[in-house]
């Protein structure tokens, strides 16, 4: 039986009405997102999370600063569309999505700063409806691509969420088990539960459970064993930000996953759409990373786990060297390195100078195994 | 300012009093064993763990199902000692120092067996006492050879608790971070939470801060990126059993913390006791390994954090083979690879045959970088 996935993000008469993930796993409970306050907390405190469905929200979250205040001249409309986008741009650092359909949303307004404000609102709503369809189909795209790297019987290890909770679709590392599951395919999954705010552990099992597939939720310090039992087939994972050479930007601890999955001769791939890729920037080395509070290692679960005033390190990223990226799984198909060069001719058609990339590529073959 | 480890396990007036360490960090508090049955269920629940502390408590545990019941003759009293080893080393089967603990015990029962019940009582009494007082010389002695390995200035990354809380005196892993600390050299700690029951950011971070020296909380998936960013120099852990040829039992996780710190150059020490090798076992695949309940995993931390009814792998221990291990740290020194060869050598004065020495040497040496 297939599950219909759940859908994150809503846009119901006018307004946003989103999950509360962080009442996931034990109540599936709605909010609604009725000032542009309320998406940015919304999006800050996780409430919405996943690099794609806060690009989602964020655009929403324009709609919604202009539902309460647009102003009464195209030109103050539009400077309120920037002042919005800046506003929500600020919620959180990593996930390029978030600028990127903030970016979509100023264009549309500065395209049209000419014509009526409602002739811009409608524009605006279009666009940001446009958004959340475009990520369900490139959801169901990554998906097919992806579960061709699948075969039947085997275990996926994934880590973080990345599932529908965190697009607009079936999601990105969770799009290929979604498809597998659907053709009739076994397919397994471990969850590494994520550590400090368990998306894995509340959101993925919880995800994959009620589709009826076969999940088990490990601690994250469970990878390496696991794998060295021979229970995981290729790993899976998300990403927050691709940079052009293939560095990859994703939760906290998927850079130890790729280096656990190398030394055990396990392929690795990172699933997301072209969104997620940020072509202006060379490597991993220029993402920023969001360091979160101490209290979320400390008491999130509950109570107290640690002594008062101890000091935390709690990065809520890291990079990936595409050293270690088996292939990036896109809705345009399946990139394989060298990256500097297949990144740009997928997703743009551009490929660099030929000899650039030959000194690169040998490079980079040599380093991927 | 140096202070003094907290004293984990006492024999006060003839009653076994112990640190109930699920109480910590938020609160020390005190609890006294006063059946056989509270004994396997401290052991069992965690109350107290660590495997030196296990033995040295199953020591006392001996003494306690005896006050209840000794029986009118030596040869019930000797039985009764068995009855209550047999039962107390069913606690938990990884580490070996519980069995071991637990043998010195019979061995002085069987050994006096022709004497009168207050003389076996007696020696009874002074083994327990002298497992105690031991293991307190043991850790000084590892905390003196280990402290050899920290240049000041250094970072240690340990994982779970091999602390004075986790044994008789300054600990195992910690106890040349305390010794360096008390000669007045810089040392910082990185510790790893060690999910799922903490004891990483429950007992590590708490004795560390108490004694005043520096000590950082890491979620375990953040190792990798911490190592990444060269901010560790060395990592220590302690161990449940290592086995003749090296390979090493502790705390879930500890596997990937060595897989990781090879991928960065990074040694990798394990800091242990004569009582924690058993060279009856000639690899760590012989080593039985705990399954803990799901619960642990699922809400171990005072709230439901996973969906009802989610299938959990829960192991509570792994096996780092001894490829991955730079060196082992004892009481008798610092033993190096060829392990099959050194370990025999530093514990028994024993050497293994020269022509067979030599063949598991040069692959030893190979694997070791």
């Amino acid at each position: 039986m297939v599950v219909a996935p759940p859908d994150t993000i809503m846009w119901k008469n006018g307004r946003l009405k989103i999950i509360d993930q962080t009442k996931l796993p034990t109540k599936l409970s709605y909010i609604y997102c009725d000032t542009v306050e309320d998406v940015w907390h919304a999006i800050k405190q996780l409430k919405v999370r996943g690099a794609p469905a806060i690009g989602i929200a964020a655009a929403f979250g324009v709609l919604v600063a202009l539902r309460n205040s647009r102003g009464s001249t195209s030109e103050e409309l539009v400077g309120k569309v920037d002042k919005a986008a800046s506003y929500l741009a600020s919620a959180r650092p990593t996930a390029v999505n978030l600028a990127w359909a903030l970016e979509r949303m100023r264009a549309v307004a500065h395209r049209m700063k000419k014509q009526t404000p409602t002739n811009i609102m409608t524009a605006l709503k279009k666009e940001a409806l446009l958004i959340h369809e475009e990520d369900r189909l490139l959801c169901r795209k990554i998906g097919e691509h992806g579960a061709r790297l699948i075969r039947s019987g085997s275990t996926v290890l994934t880590h973080c969420n990345a599932g529908a909770l965190a697009t607009g679709g079936i999601g990105t590392a969770l799009a290929p088990v979604f498809v597998t599951h659907a053709r009739g395919k076994r397919v397994r999954v471990v969850a590494d539960e994520t550590r400090p705010l368990l998306q894995g552990a509340r959101l993925t099992a919880w995800e994959l459970k009620r589709a009826g597939i076969d999940v088990t939720l490990i601690c994250d310090n469970m990878a390496a064993q696991v794998m060295r039992e021979g229970k995981v087939d290729l790993v899976i994972t998300g990403a927050d930000r691709i940079a052009a050479n293939g560095d990859v930007a994703n939760k906290i601890g998927t850079y130890g996953v790729a280096v656990l999955a190398k030394a055990h001769g396990i392929p690795f791939y990172v699933a997301a759409p072209s969104s997620t890729f940020d072509l202006s920037i060379r490597s991993g080395k220029e993402i920023p990373i969001e360091q979160r509070h101490p209290d979320e290692v400390t008491e999130g679960l509950g109570r107290r786990t640690a002594p008062d005033r101890i000091a935390v390190y709690n990065p809520a990223f890291d990079v990936t060297p595409a050293r270690l990226v088996t292939a990036l799984i896109t809705e345009k198909g399946i990139i394989r390195p060298p990256y500097r060069r297949t990144i740009a001719a997928v997703l743009c058609g551009r490929p660099r100078s030929k000899k650039k990339a030959t000194s690169n590529d040998s490079r980079r073959r040599e380093k991927v195994s």
